[in-house]
């Protein structure tokens, strides 16, 4: 499968977002808060709905203390799983 | 330094698809062709004037035959350094 015929990527990198959060048991205002980003922003990505930028995606990954490149790579490989 | 408090962490990913995409010697309409995307998103990426969704990001990734976490993990090195 190519990797950009997957069936709904939005929703795969919201559910890594919502793992890595719920691993640290912070709540999404908490992310958004550390992130520097509303709260709605993240529950709209989290439920596939919105799409972080370069910029929003290395804020969350900081806010969750881990790096962008890690959470890409969660989501590359559950696209592919 | 704070990686979110980088200068402009839309200029340094516009650098490194730029980077990337002339180490394949090909064109910005090429590489927006093979992704799926105008050439003028690719051309104001390389800017730093727009930014690609996680769906783009892995659009562009795959037309450049990489994967998203090395074109994430490229910018944050060199946004740390």
């Amino acid at each position: 499968m190519d990797i950009t015929d997957a069936p709904n990527i939005p929703s795969i990198f919201g559910e890594v977002l919502r793992d890595k959060r719920l691993a640290l048991n912070i709540s999404q205002e908490e992310l958004a808060f550390r992130a520097g980003v509303d709260r709605t922003f993240v529950s709209r990505i989290e439920r596939g709905l919105r799409q972080p930028t370069i910029t929003s995606l290395i804020a969350l990954s900081s806010a969750l203390g881990i790096s962008a490149t890690e959470l890409i790579k969660t989501t590359e490989l559950r696209i592919k799983s």
